[in-house]
């Protein structure tokens, strides 16, 4: 079986058989297939596409090329919840402990920020002493003890998907809805998990910026996650502006914890919404409620006793950081030295807030990376003070910018002073949940 | 410029501008660009394709990778013939010094066969002592004093070809017309010509299969010529059937001798026809003659006058051969030791051969190679003696097998068994040339 043989065949949108997607990702190790070979089938992938068959056939070979965390000594049902990224996401902060508080095991493997969009890792690190570098065996005894734990992917999860991933990085081969998918679940598949609630972005601030192709994206990840043997859901929401309040990766973790007191004040509706939403439906996927109905009751319940924030403050002292961040946010976490804020040029109703933008100017304040290996800044930021529907007067503040090097604010002010529309009338409310598959 | 910009460009369909296309093929210098992203960028090319704006200057930008060979001290206009390739394709021995003899100069740089079809480099070292190796300045001398020079392609001429070709083989895009284009006219340019007559090849033997898929490459052939300042046409002819009678180097060669001597008994009426109607079109581009008409009475005379043949002996002396080849090939060609006749399994008319079974079955007697670094035997090969239309008795011999190797006829006669249909009614004869291009 040659590459290039296999190369032809997908090129002349052929069909590949198991042995030959096998084959593609065995060549994948070092010693392999040259990277010139893996790269024009990536782009031939990219043109022709895969079939669901192939791409589930491709997601298991990915996840077999390394480790699947054993979790059979872990009793409960696991499930985790993946998002596809955006701007202010950070549901899994407050998702995990509510599912948990609600009796779900949630063994969650997250990544890093990059461009525009924020990672889970990031957001953790910058809780004092937090560790998302847990051994297996330590991530197994947080489970039992907590019932969650948030790490990052270890070296050994799923080796293939790095080497292509970094491959389809510089050959513009990203934008493949089965590389995608198989990307996305051979590492889900390594957790261990039996049941997964996909988040799936759609609009400005997300990697699919048309319902189509989030649903595109969705049912593919349904479908080849079903066939892996997974149960999974996959919600579409809209990701236009940004989700919540706080863009930076301290000022979110402050965010998260005013949500798990039941902080309306200091809390954005939407991000409490969605959060309740998926943990909702992880509650039901593991069998704990039978009904979308039951299960949200529970996880509204575990919300206002306090149980979920229980959870989030055992699991952080779990993992070696400050618990005190759940109780009293800002006398823990790195604050920035300096505020300027971001005031409107006109009077009206706040009609749109463009949550790439937000994005890239608290990337350029230091919170977010341009490359996977520059580091982050966890105190600097932006705080949305006026969300999509909120009627200002001129002058008064759209953003708050938390930052350090007295030059950031230059780059990041004109892009704010973009991302914000402001019209006479107040807009009509468009829905967070876009559609639901499967 | 990154390089994973211009390729995502030709991704998405865009036309690269110069400066890209420049950037690409520099990238295939030693610390250019990283081979998987010259491979992503091919299989791009090879779904979205180019302009001919965009192919001209990829052409360019390839030919000026390497030297231009400069033939401003030689004397005359500088005109050369380009096949695509075919089985038993051996016109360029006979074109060349029928050209040269109506005063044309013709520095021919050629290749090497691979797989089913020959080159003209084997062919012409298959006479003892012939060097296709010449120094430039040996090049140039022959050209002046003999009008004709056949030597290889050196190691400075488009290197940015090599690198691409290289890596279009073995990852499966190499069916593309702009690169083809592009590869075929950079080396053709680097020759200081100024007229090619091009003969693309199409059917079954063919690189080509279709009129549809051979057009398209002719009139890009013409089109990027043209727009490199070259005076080019295109003449697109069948390649179902070998071309002539033999296809093996030496084979080869004494067939040529026979035309060049005008036995027509030995010799097979397509490859004359062919190769007088080729060579006519280069002395009309040369300007020697202002008509096609007159063009090929002075190709004729120069067949019957022996003239053409005292230019291929010259030829021959020049380069360090054996010029007695010009006079008595067998009392210099190596002859193979052993021969077996492929008898008719029934009676009637010989309807079609399959030319790429006979290139296949000459390959595995040794005539041709399976890979770019193999040796080839230049004694061995296929006598067709029985071409399309040839009325045979059951047990007459259709083929007579050149071999060295007591092993090699088992693996070739079944190809040629196969090679050939016999009907019970004469074939109707099929046009040689299918269409002429610009």
């Amino acid at each position: 079986m040659r590459a290039a043989d296999i190369i032809r065949r997908k090129r002349d949108g052929g069909e590949l058989t198991p042995a030959e997607v096998g084959a593609f990702v065995a060549g994948t190790k070092p010693g392999g297939w040259p990277e010139y070979q893996l790269s024009a089938l990536l782009m031939a992938i990219y043109f022709r596409g895969m079939t669901a068959a192939e791409t589930a056939t491709l997601t298991a070979a990915m996840t077999d090329s390394g480790v699947r965390v054993d979790l059979a000594d872990v009793p409960g049902t696991k499930v985790d919840k993946h998002s596809t990224g955006g701007v202010g996401d950070k549901t899994s902060l407050i998702l995990g402990p509510l599912a948990a508080a609600c009796g779900v095991v949630v063994p969650m493997m997250s990544g890093r920020g990059l461009g525009h969009t924020g990672g889970t890792l990031d957001k953790l690190e910058s809780i004092p002493g937090f560790r998302v570098d847990l051994s297996l065996d330590e991530f197994r005894a947080a489970l039992r003890e907590v019932g969650i734990g948030m790490i990052g992917q270890t070296a050994d999860v799923a080796p293939a998907d790095k080497v292509l991933y970094a491959l389809r990085d510089v050959t513009a081969t990203v934008e493949s809805v089965p590389l995608i998918t198989a990307s996305i679940l051979s590492k889900k598949l390594a957790e261990g998990i039996s049941g997964l609630v996909l988040d799936v972005k759609c609009g400005r601030g997300a990697f699919m910026k048309t319902l189509l192709e989030a649903r595109e994206l969705a049912e593919s990840l349904v479908t080849v996650g079903t066939a892996n043997g997974l149960r999974v859901e996959a919600v579409i929401t809209a990701m236009d502006a940004p989700l919540g309040r706080a863009v930076g990766n301290a000022l979110e973790v402050a965010e998260c914890v005013a949500i798990l007191s039941g902080d309306g004040k200091r809390a954005a509706d939407d991000l409490s919404e969605l959060s309740v939403l998926l943990a909702a439906r992880m509650v039901r996927l593991a069998g704990v409620e039978s009904t979308l109905e039951a299960a949200t009751v529970r996880v509204r319940q575990a919300l206002t006793d306090g149980s979920a924030r229980a959870v989030f403050r055992r699991m952080v002292a779990q993992q070696g950081g400050d618990p005190r961040v759940a109780d009293d946010p800002w006398g823990v976490l790195p604050a920035a030295p300096h505020r300027v804020s971001v005031p409107a040029r006109r009077a009206g109703y706040v009609t749109a807030i463009d949550a790439e933008l937000v994005g890239t100017a608290a990337m350029r304040l230091g919170a977010g990376r341009a490359r996977a290996k520059d580091a982050v800044d966890p105190a600097v930021g932006v705080w949305v003070e006026a969300p999509v529907g909120t009627r200002v007067a001129t002058g008064e503040g759209l953003f708050t910018v938390h930052y350090r090097d007295a030059a950031t604010p230059a780059a990041a002010l004109p892009l704010l002073e973009a991302a914000v529309t402001i019209g006479d009338a107040a807009p009509t409310k468009t829905p967070l949940v876009l559609e639901v598959i499967g």
